[in-house]
């Protein structure tokens, strides 16, 4: 029972006119952090090829994001995530942002994705590699 | 009763590894489809200033999408928004992503934004000058 | 002799904390000039594929730019872009950034591509009917 | 006689339909590592504002980048920069992008930023106090 979290910076270029993180570079940092995630429990890097895991055939189903406290300027956030729901070729993953220093949430939020066939895109079930190797970080009362 | 519609291009810097258009880049589409509404709607462009209507100042608040249809390759998508609810001092927009020459859905989604004070960032009123120009686009059933 | 331009949107999330348009902006403007200048001149658009003309895969092989005058605010500029110089297995194109109204230069740049074979990387050089359709955009001279 | 050097991820978004980094995306690590020698060198971060150092105004004048050998897939890469000229109210800066395990060349370039009145936007030049703490960093023969 654990999450995942990742430090990421915030940049001179992710700021909009308001000095504040755009809100659009949320999704950028959580879909990072999911990266890192699948290195971290999957192992998967470097590019995509045919030899991979069908399990990394997944489609982006749903994002939402709820803002809760701008960040403000240059520095650094914490993202962390975890499983909130697995179903049979879905998953569900939460996320919170939070400061480097304090236990508040700038954003929070959740995406859907599901495991499709890579030519048809249809949906089909994870694997039970992937499903024993996930398991670990599904939270279902969050983090 | 009316809903707002630009058109996009789909550039080769908005396609991701498996050549569709990448999940957070919607979020910018639908983004820039709200900033030409406001100028059609309310005349804004150009920098923000001081002498800025004050109901320029609001945050997003929340952000939802749901993927149904990859954008794929190079091209052009239309975004059609429309004010879902106009409340005191928030305003939900709605948008649905479509191809140029059918009535699908690649994506719909809703964005809450807060008018708030540009100093203190609490909650403020909308004015009774935009209620008037906004009202024309509330479509509570859809479009 | 001719030049090919595009109109393009500077959207909020386009500027920085200056409210200017971000540096590494331009490079996409003109990316996205020289997009549509393939479609134009090729007939180039959609996912790259195994059938596509081997011209079609080239690597960018170095971008400059210089700045002249920020763009501000919200709004429209024009990009013109033409070949400054074809190669047995180069092209140079250039590139001016303008205001909607005016002749005078945000930005200027160019960008050198190299073809090159697919798997290998190495390069090869342009096919006679590519030679053929990009040179009348050949303006030694500039535009 | 030195250089700075960060260290980024490059993340699935970053990636274009070749697998390979956007040629974009080099600007952005470039001004990134740049905004993180300017904490280190100046202690700069945060939000602009108007008690700020008058250095830390300062335009991009130039970007010059030369593409060597692609960054494939997922992973991380060094960006070494340093300061390659200072003049009264110039500084170029030039860069080198690297695999993290060898002393080969992703990338290398250069950037001019000129130090300017916040609101005329015409040169100025910069401080003594910058001129001390920016001159360890000046290798004319690059690093």
């Amino acid at each position: 029972m654990r999450f995942h979290e990742s430090i990421h910076g915030v940049y001179f270029d992710d700021l909009d006119a308001l000095q504040i993180l755009h809100n659009a570079k949320y999704l950028l940092l959580f879909e990072r952090t999911i990266g890192s995630f699948w290195t971290r429990a999957m192992g998967w890097g470097g590019v995509l090829s045919e030899s991979d895991s069908p399990d990394r055939y997944h489609l982006v189903r749903t994002n939402e994001i709820e803002y809760l406290r701008p960040v403000t300027g240059i520095g650094e956030v914490r993202v962390r995530i975890w499983v909130a729901k697995l179903g049979r070729s879905s998953l569900t993953f939460a996320f919170r942002i939070l400061p480097m220093d304090e236990d508040v949430d700038h954003a929070r939020g959740r995406r859907v994705v599901v495991c499709v066939d890579p030519q048809a895109r249809t949906p089909v079930p994870w694997s039970d590699a992937f499903r024993q190797r996930v398991t670990p970080y599904l939270l279902a009362d969050g983090a």
